[in-house]
């Protein structure tokens, strides 16, 4: 029986991870984009409601990483003129370091895959979401859209192939994500990197990322400790990050395996090992910012091994 | 009962791995150093024979990798008085980037601390075997020394700290290394590298290495092979090594998952799955540098997961 309407979820997600640079990115419960798609009357997908953004975000597909990603797979299937009906229902903070649009994207994509039971699998339609995403930040690049869409810690060897791993996440990993209310554009926060890096420092950085890597594969708590720390984008965007170090200072005394900035900022995550440890960076996150008048959103959860899925 | 002497073993070792520069290492078996040390007659340690190395290594033990290697450990155990007569037996070409001056200081650290029986592990006496290799080359690294005292894949988070890891190694990883007898200085070699890249390069790279350590905790070869790509190194050092491209496209062309340099060269390694392709490949190496009038040796072997050892 033809499905006439699905609703599907596509979470928030935290690329970088402090050791991977476009590289390295995970899912986690909580925020995240909700996308109702019905059968419409009219020729074509449309744009029909976006809730949760206040008014700014684009109506138009074309402009809007959902619309894009879905259409995208439209076209390779020839079925560009199927009446769609999208609403989009953000449920999580957007330009907030969170991958607001790569959610979308996936949402945006999932959502027709499943109400017109494609038979196509998740690996299968990344590609569409990636030119969702695309539209948003103009670059070609999976370190949010991969994990919202497949779940789990991803890694992506390879951008333009698309070429992406689940890495083993051992038991008791407990997430910690911040989002002071302050505005930081993605442009502004490219903009503060450098082109060129020293040798050194990728050496630093290829050591600590090869340490994360093979603590979360032996569940080696202490070398992910070790390893969990950049050496060459994080000391290029702390300072557009109100309270930044005041805030490290606080997760990694209370036992935080690593902290660092998640995607562009202004988010920052805390990895953890336990809920614990997890509370209490919650209880500092809404001091510090209390303290400072800056509105503060706190997220707490595992990583979300699943990714984007139909209600 | 005290010995009054003994035999080891220290094997050659490639290191960098075409993603790891600096960071990542293995040990073959075949070539490596073999060093005997017995109780002397006066004061401290000598350096009575080297074999093996056409007189060009020194007998001063200060100024021997080894030699340095087996004080500094002497020293920490105030037994730097000693009487003992070192013997080193090269049986592996040095100055071929095979890490020779690490197997040298490997063995005559491994020999003073199995001669005098001190209960040291070997992580615990792998920082005074990295002090000897300094000696050679003015530089704190272990990515030969760490291969050639533990065996196996190693992996060093941190040189500084010497946080080292053992990669898990799949079942049937064959290995040929190839040198070409033609002088390469390390300084040489060391020179010709920019100490900046691009972030591009980094982020590249980093997929690459990121990839090679998934590839191998999941037994994935066609992950490895696409992973063993260096972006970095290989393409400044490569014009140093005669017949490179050629040769590198010969073992891509018989099978093999990867191929680059070993260590600072002018050796070369291909990173193979099977016998079939790594007999094929050691073919290749006997026409091609035969067809020029350059004498080459090959060695092929797994991955010595044991490292130094007492015979």
């Amino acid at each position: 029986m033809a499905r006439t309407s699905v609703k599907v979820w596509a979470p928030a997600t935290v690329a970088n991870v402090a050791v991977g640079y476009d590289i390295l990115g995970f899912a986690i419960d909580g925020p995240g984009d909700e996308i109702l798609l019905k059968r419409g009357t009219s020729k074509g997908l449309k744009i029909v409601e976006i809730t949760g953004a206040k008014g700014k975000l684009p109506l138009d597909p074309m402009k809007n990483t959902a619309g894009v990603a879905a259409i995208k797979l439209l076209e390779s299937l020839g079925a560009e003129d199927e009446p769609l009906e999208m609403s989009i229902r953000k449920k999580m903070p957007f330009g907030s370091g969170l991958g607001s649009s790569a959610a979308s994207a996936v949402g945006g994509v999932f959502a027709v895959n499943e109400l017109l039971k494609t038979g196509l699998s998740k690996r299968e339609i990344l590609r569409f979401a990636v030119e969702g995403e695309k539209v948003a930040d103009g670059a070609w690049h999976a370190d949010n859209v991969a994990p919202s869409l497949l779940g789990g810690m991803t890694f992506i060897r390879d951008n333009e192939t698309l070429d992406v791993h689940k890495i083993y996440v051992p038991k008791g990993i407990q997430i910690v994500v911040i989002y002071p209310e302050v505005e930081v554009l993605t442009k502004d926060s490219r903009a503060v990197l450098s082109d060129s890096i020293q040798l050194n420092q990728h050496i630093l950085q290829s050591g600590n990322l090869g340490g994360f890597i093979i603590g979360m594969y032996n569940s080696d708590f202490e070398l992910i400790k070790r390893s969990l720390n950049d050496v060459i984008i994080e000391p290029q965007r702390a300072a557009l990050i109100p309270s930044f170090s005041k805030m490290k200072e606080a997760a990694l005394s209370h036992g935080a395996l690593g902290f660092s900035i998640s995607g562009a900022g202004p988010s920052m995550f805390a990895f953890c090992n336990n809920t614990y440890v997890a509370e209490k960076i919650v209880g500092s996150a809404e001091q510090i910012y209390g303290d400072q008048k800056i509105k503060v959103k706190t997220f707490q959860s595992g990583i979300n091994n699943e990714g984007a899925f139909l209600f």
